[in-house]
């Protein structure tokens, strides 16, 4: 094949080689074709050549750029190691096993200073109401639903969640974010933990997302910056008829020969949030089909979204501060045929956030 | 004003709290109310202070993050002195100070060993063709145009791009970039290198892009990283005549009195890229009118596109290999009212991009 289309050129070119005027005809056509992109076969020989350097130079450079994001993420670490003690107030208050002081509670903001009004009137009035309020319910530990709240709120996790998945994650106390080591290929997990609850005895779930962070031989230029490749989950210690991510159906079977009917019961995979945790395998030639590619890419995406924005930023998503800046996010690049679904309940889009300036 | 909200708010506050079972009512109604963010106010008063105290987290998290960020700088200052002699080598070969060698320029491309085979076929054939290849004209210095290519290939750029410019532009060899030392406010610097020339006396044009690193502190949890605030450009000293920037119009005019009529010949601004060093000052009081706001903000975007995308990589946009990249761009927001510009040429669109995984 690819003797073929150099022989043909070479016939052409030939022809043309041959022929000065005709080679100059069409240098000046190639040159009138402004607004497009240079065409480099125009260039005099001698002037590619410096452009072949220029891209070996170019190569070069996208190897210096994959050690500039390996420090990055090096960077990322050290800030993990800072941030954490402010996630593990977090942590601590959502649990409810440390109250905050009012100091710690102050929050000024126009709707906050009328409630505060209102509440100093309220104060002043009888004190029947307060023997109205029942104790115990209106006090509940640390911030109950937290994370469960999140998920409702945010549409790309909220499309994992099933009503079984609930009561589960309830239990959900944190998410943590952790980096990989410099002397192990570049990878993050998010860790999942939970209270100890009655479906699962593992306390805490993870999930690792593999990264490629060198240029490819192949394709040199295509390098943007490390990106996922690759995933794993964990295995899931489920309580006995507690795992969500199996139902069990009932099947009827006739017997060929006899005709009798039989029912068995199987096992088949139950849609769960929970199914998070037991990926697609990227297969080994890195061939699969469109579906598979496509499941793949969207937990790509949702395990970039939690770890660039839900777990730093989670109260704002809590509180869906966070959905309204949702605007800058870029759009999804959709496959081929596939629609874009028009939110009606509003515009809530989630998509990933790499602020370097 | 604020008062009266409050009150108001207070007064059906009372009627509600006076009733457990019309307060139990309501809160049922908004629990039923999913998939739209949890309503802060219909929590109790319990969770609501330990949410604000998470809301105090949060802003000592945003400011960890802008600290974050001034780090990432300081990487890319690293990383700036690290690219240098690769962008000299660029600088040297597109001028021609400095021949590659034939191992510099390499390249290995389906087409290419095409045109390898059709050179040696044509190597084989009669002397005569070479005499009939003129010398110098095939054979030019460096890579003639570099830049003025790469303007006229992106569209950000070639909007800029008048006709007059394309002279001067012929004799830019080269465009670097430089960021801020620690000690001072965060920023870069656009370099833009010429050669002697007949235009203007300076060797190298300047614009300084200002940035906010900081969180607002009416508005923290906006930040998402630096962003460009402010530039500032340089006097150009323009050779007698050749100020591309300015055009000298005549305009006749009648004397109201006598009636005579003269003819007065003044400057105005001319179009020109070479106002990209005289832009509009951000406004002392942070007003501006709509106009200003929407050029100064394409004045920003083309500032982080040299920076990020075309100084970094520009044989790709010489060749046009890294338009086709531009996929990957967000689209712009466009301003109430603006319609989207339609290419018909083809999708060239730029934009930034932060690629930090």
């Amino acid at each position: 094949m690819e003797g073929d289309h150099s022989e043909t050129r070479g016939k052409v070119g030939d022809q043309v080689m041959q022929n000065p005027q005709a080679l100059a005809a069409l240098q000046d056509r190639l040159d009138n074709v402004s607004h497009t992109p240079s065409t480099i076969e125009s260039l005099p020989k001698s002037v590619k050549r410096r452009v072949n350097a220029l891209k070996q130079v170019q190569v070069r450079c996208a190897h210096l750029e994959a050690k500039f994001y390996e420090e990055v993420h090096e960077l990322e670490r050290k800030y993990a190691a800072l941030y954490q003690p402010l996630f593990d107030k977090r942590k601590d208050v959502v649990s409810g096993a440390v109250e905050p002081t009012d100091e710690e509670c102050e929050w000024h903001s126009d709707r906050e200073e009328g409630e505060e009004l209102a509440d100093e009137l309220k104060k002043k009035a009888t004190i029947e109401e307060k023997k109205e309020e029942p104790a115990a319910e209106e006090d509940p530990k640390g911030i109950p639903e937290f994370w469960l709240t999140i998920f409702r709120n945010v549409d790309m996790l909220s499309d994992l969640l099933q009503e079984h998945d609930e009561p589960i994650l309830k239990h959900l106390q944190d998410i943590k974010v952790k980096f990989s080591e410099p002397d192990q290929p570049m990878s993050f997990t998010l860790e999942f933990h939970f209270e100890t609850n009655n479906f699962f005895k593992n306390t805490v779930l993870t999930k690792v997302y593999k990264m490629k962070s060198e240029p490819d031989s192949a394709d040199p230029f295509s390098f943007e910056g490390p990106e996922i490749v690759d995933c794993e989950g964990c295995d899931i210690d489920w309580h006995k008829g507690k795992d969500v991510t199996v139902k069990t159906i009932k099947k009827k079977q006739k017997h060929k020969g006899r005709g009798t009917v039989r029912t068995i019961t199987k096992q088949v995979p139950n849609d769960s949030f929970f199914n998070f945790f037991n990926p697609i395998k990227v297969s080994s030639d890195g061939e699969m089909d469109e579906d598979s590619e496509l499941t793949l890419a969207t937990d790509f995406e949702i395990g970039h979204f939690f770890r660039e924005r839900v777990v730093p930023r989670a109260v704002l998503y809590f509180t869906g501060e966070a959905l309204e800046d949702d605007d800058s996010f870029e759009e999804e690049e959709l496959e081929e045929g596939e629609e874009e679904d028009n939110d009606e309940d509003g515009d809530e889009e989630e998509g990933d956030d790499d602020p370097k300036a």
